[in-house]
């Protein structure tokens, strides 16, 4: 438990950092979010049909030279360590992006959202992982798209698109035939499909939460539950608000999107469902834990009781005969009567066959 | 208990399997769910008001040979063992079905989901099933129907559909004569119906465990009321989402679906709500049966501790007495006095009277 | 409690018969229902303004009779005893209706509905009683009318609907000069109206078990608050379909329903809120009883506890003092100083006097 | 606590007046409820911009005279006494009401509704009390108003429309400018206002329960709670179909509401939904306090647990040390040793001082 | 606890004060409060893109005179203390202010509204704080805004707004260029804004409580969860309502909006759906912990009984051994065999082992 209590009070401090949220200027773009301060990267991936170039490492001018005149290529251009505040100001200038789009981009607290402007979309959503600790870690993901360029920014480095540049290399599937929107759909779905191993691992953790409860009580501790609690409200909050942002891009008549793509936008709403229904499931089963829990405690403590009852009850009885014939009075006739020792003897074996009977009947052992 | 705790365990094993979920291509059709493989059997019942003919083990070239040949016929199509990939994807293709649909086909972990396509509609459904050790067993089940011929898509054989196809040999009912809409419509009443069969079984068993709590809490654990919990809200899982396809399917205005039909449909959708009626009922009553139990142990431990309190009470004064007289002091004025020890034994007669008629007047016993 | 124990086992008896509610052919026939199997009788009440005639016993063929030759007349048929398949399919052809309400009708377990076809409108509803041991009993009722006629479909002979016929004969208030539009609202009304008495009966029981519960937790047990959950669940089941229907007959535009009715049925809405509000509110009682109950045992366990802890805190310190001045060493200086009795003797009492004090200064007594 | 019993047998008594709700006969106007038969009083008061004119104890033929007649004012018909339903019909035949609206008006049960009917309009309200016992009261309320009156229908006389009265007769705000529309918000106003009282009734209450379950569980008890739940869900039902009939109130198109006055009734709409607020809140905490009542108990019995053992674990071994030095054995060779007596009590002296010195640092005291 | 007891006492106190709200003339301005009777301070800045001019501690009039002549700048007037409903109703006069406006003004336990008239726009909120004490404060905040002045009222003077007059002051981000709209927007995303801080303290008091609570249930009272329970309960009062507020104002289409500020407004919304999901989630947070407690309450039960039946169940039947061979009867052969007194410590040390390892194997210790 110790273990627990003390990430527990580690997560309280970390907290603090979130403070500058308030008291800030709209549209000034601030970083808010903790200081993993790797170096900030930009890679391109510049693909068509018959070719894929890549760029690593570009400048932000780099980025408006590519998009103003290899039109002929699509550009998934990537941009890790959204902290780099100065560079997505520049980059916004630029390409000409919303000041408030920039600020929710490197707001890592930012809740899952989508905004449709007249010639580009952005939507921001959470990547979700457990690390090699089982602790759930989110990092906030914003993708911004129009007909040549797909803009996607994140905080760190992750595996989780390298299936997404594998399949543009190999010209696998239909993502090189496709335009940018296919590209954006994928990137979301595997941000999505990505939530299915978080939903599995929190599966895992509850079965064999449960496993130990139901197995004896004392296996597991109310921390631990708390625990699990916290983790899945946690991912609630970033997987609900996600159902509805592809709902409505379901819904959406937004030019940029192809009729083609518009099934998979809408097999992707399938797949958020089913991702939000097994979060409920297994927040109905880990909010019931606790009180099989102390179902569990109450059978135990029944348990204890009838041990205790049951020895006291046949002794105590007992040791008061043994007292009584145990007293110093000058005239107790039993006590010279030669058998009275054994037959006080026989009158204590018969009361503890007795009562024996009486908790056996009652079912006490 | 031990018994159940191992089904948990062999149930969180299967569980692995389930990984290869995500990572996946969009519209690549991977097979998902346990290894059952059997052969794959296609069989074809083609029909018409006059005559029925039966295919047997059919190719998927026999079959688009049939379609476009045999025009004067309806033709259902019934395909067993999804797992086998190929023979999907070949009929896919033949057949002009969208990659999508295929895939929802080959994941038997696919949520139940309708697509209406222009010239086809697919709808996928769970199947349950009670097997002999009163397990619940979901498999999924796929539809596909155009004017001319219905696909049905099954992970095993099962014997859900008999009744369907004893009424087309014997020209039962209405079968014969309708469209391929009516045998869509049959085909899902027939799955639809086999829920009352689960939730009956649900219902004894919901029974049988409040009768056993009630009873005696000591009669049932919490690990049986556990199990139940998640069977039911398996069940609800597979069909709540029914719900709502099958009001869609009643508002729906596609042109395959024949007017006289859309009766029957509301009579499915009726039953549906029946259904999900009664899973609630049942989820109400199963996720108060840990409080009734908490209530029992309560209400035993009550007695328990009534048992101790009593014996501890009457017998621990009354040692306390005759220890007083079991001291060895050389000055004790009653030990010579001769009827003292008939006094002390009468006083504690009194004192048992006492006690006892202070816990009857308690109502204790 | 072993009485309504058995009660759950005779019902878990009876629910054996629903089995054959699955693999029906839909549109066919079947009685589905508990075997009352009075005999079949079909009255006929036939009145206009200035006539009442009455007609017993009627067979099919006379109904058809009626209704197209007497057509001066509204005839309010009375159709008791829908175990009779053969004579309802009759009566279906005779008349025209469509076998999917055929079937609701002869289906008892069927879920209240409203249909409304070109030329007659179908609902199907619950009445409800207390039998003379406080049982709840549900018997199915089916209405069908048109402009003509108004056809009520009966399990068994019931008295609710006495009053209306009363209403006829003697013409008082509107009925008789009214359509069968109002006769149809009469008929709903009087089964409405009767959920009142059913909900007096949860009144009284919940109110019943609470005072009993509040008294002393003892006077009840948790298989009675079970009892009372579901009847209560068993009643909402009933009655909140209806809600819905009543609703749909207020905003629909079917031209058999007369303008002047509508202020009735808006009325008769009114009453069913009424009813599934005070549904609700006992629903929340009940469900709110055991939570009391286990408050209650909770407290009287504290008051266990608290004799157990007072009587042993008190006499086990005061056992070992004397026990301590039982033991036999040779050199025990105090045993031979005269007064050291009484000294001891002095001790004890003080030490009960400061325990007391103690336990009373904590108001543990 | 006998006392909140009786109070719960007495309004158990109470409740057997409702029965005679059922099987009567729609529009047929009967007075439901109990019986404070006071003696029908009508006041009427008429004013306009320059007059005010009493009339006390019209009878029903003045008013239609009245209404008639005096056109330049505006009459407030106040209708003491619904039991009264002789007059209420007659009164309904002179100014054209609707049997319906009138069995609401004398059904004291009747659920808040609204009734716009072409020339007036129908609103039946409950007003609520706390008398001076703190007990509940409940009386309903109708209005109708039209251009030219507005009726008003009480069960009792009751001081709340003494400050509108007072306005109008003080020509104070603008009640005497302004139409009947203004005096009917005016008076539901008033009648909502009052609501305030009410909740602050229940506020304190709970404040007062909560404070004495914080300070000591047993200074409350399980059935304090339930009466407060009981009182917040009755008076949840009076206030919440209010809050839908505001609303229709606020969108009703209906001619005989003035523009100006609208703006009225969007504040009282405010009004209804901060009300309605409050009473979520208080139900909120008062279902939480049964669970702060158990968290109490289990608390005081941990510590009640705590001093037994305590108690029994320090004397329990030091009595059995003393019995084996009270044995009778011939040869015990520890009886003769001199000091043996001294190092024996010794050694229990160090066993309390270590078990103290466990229990402390377990932190059991 | 004593001090939140009190805390509980006092704000019993502090209730009384609202009273007033009933019975009260309606669009009659009463202040509804308590008594932080502060001066009535009145400032304006009024500032354009090239100056800002302060004009502080003005009269009503001086307002006027600003508004009607300096039309080349925006005005933004704060008026500091609602309680002056002299002044307050004077201003409401000269800028032709609703009378029932001016009430919500001065009414602070009025809830958050919004009311768009034709010629400005009305938005009541809340402000709140934590005070030193770390007790939730609220202020009551109103704005008023047409197209040349913005109108602030404030209970007292708060710092909330520093960074807006210093934005101004400094001509940062887009503040002076902007319109009325703009500062609008900036005044009530400050108070949004600042709702993040009264979260934060939120969730620290939850993390404080639940890491006392997980480590020992003994750290913590019901009082403090009970208290955190109504702290957040009073938040969602505050919180709730405006979110449908500011998503009216996003969908309004009043032309005082300038399609520029819809943005930020858009944005806004989101804020708010954040702090709603945070309050939710600490919500069912801190609704939990009282399970939590109970069942860290219940596992220190079961350790406390453990210790008690094990100290009972080894010595009390050691002592009836012991009892025994202290009884004087005459005739006890055993007590006459020399190495009886050591073979009887064996079989006590037998038994200890034995109960010892009986306990072991239970897992007891």
């Amino acid at each position: 438990m110790s273990k627990n209590i003390k990430h527990l009070k580690s997560s309280s401090h970390r907290r603090r950092k979130r403070k500058s949220i308030q008291n800030q200027i709209p549209g000034k773009i601030t970083y808010i979010g903790e200081d993993i301060y790797e170096e900030t990267i930009i890679n391109i991936i510049s693909y068509n049909e018959d070719k894929v170039i890549y760029h690593n490492n570009c400048s932000v001018e780099q980025i408006l030279e590519l998009i103003t005149h290899e039109t002929e290529f699509k550009h998934w251009i990537n941009f890790v360590g959204v902290h780099n505040v100065e560079k997505l100001e520049k980059l916004g200038q630029l390409l000409n992006i919303h000041p408030l789009v920039l600020e929710d981009i490197a707001n890592t607290k930012q809740r899952p959202k989508l905004d449709e402007f007249e010639d580009y979309i952005f939507i921001a959503l959470k990547m979700m992982f457990h690390n090699e600790k089982e602790l759930l870690i989110k990092h906030h993901f914003g993708l911004i798209f129009n007909h040549s360029y797909i803009l996607s920014f994140q905080q760190t480095q992750d595996s989780i698109f390298n299936s997404i540049r594998e399949r543009i290399h190999n010209k696998m599937g239909r993502i090189r035939t496709k335009g940018t929107d296919y590209l954006f759909y994928a990137l979301i779905d595997a941000v999505v499909d990505n939530y299915y191993n978080v939903i599995e691992t929190i599966e895992e953790k509850t079965q064999d939460l449960e496993d130990r409860i139901l197995l004896d009580a004392n296996n597991a501790s109310t921390a631990e539950i708390q625990l699990l609690k916290r983790e899945i409200l946690s991912i609630r909050k970033a997987i609900f608000p996600i159902k509805e942002l592809i709902n409505k891009l379901k819904l959406s008549k937004h030019e940029l999107y192809n009729a083609s793509t518009k099934a998979y936008i809408a097999d992707l709403y399938d797949h958020v469902l089913q991702v939000t229904e097994n979060v409920d499931i297994y927040r109905e089963i880990v909010w019931g834990l606790l009180e099989i829990y102390m179902g569990s405690l109450s059978n135990k403590m029944n348990q204890v009781m009838k041990v205790l009852t049951i020895m006291s009850s046949i002794f105590i009885p007992l040791t008061f005969i043994a007292g009584v014939y145990g007293m110093n009075f000058e005239y107790m006739p039993e006590l010279g009567y030669k058998p009275a020792y054994f037959i006080v003897l026989g009158i204590m074996l018969v009361m503890i066959l007795v009562l024996i009977y009486f908790f056996k009947r009652k079912k006490w052992f």
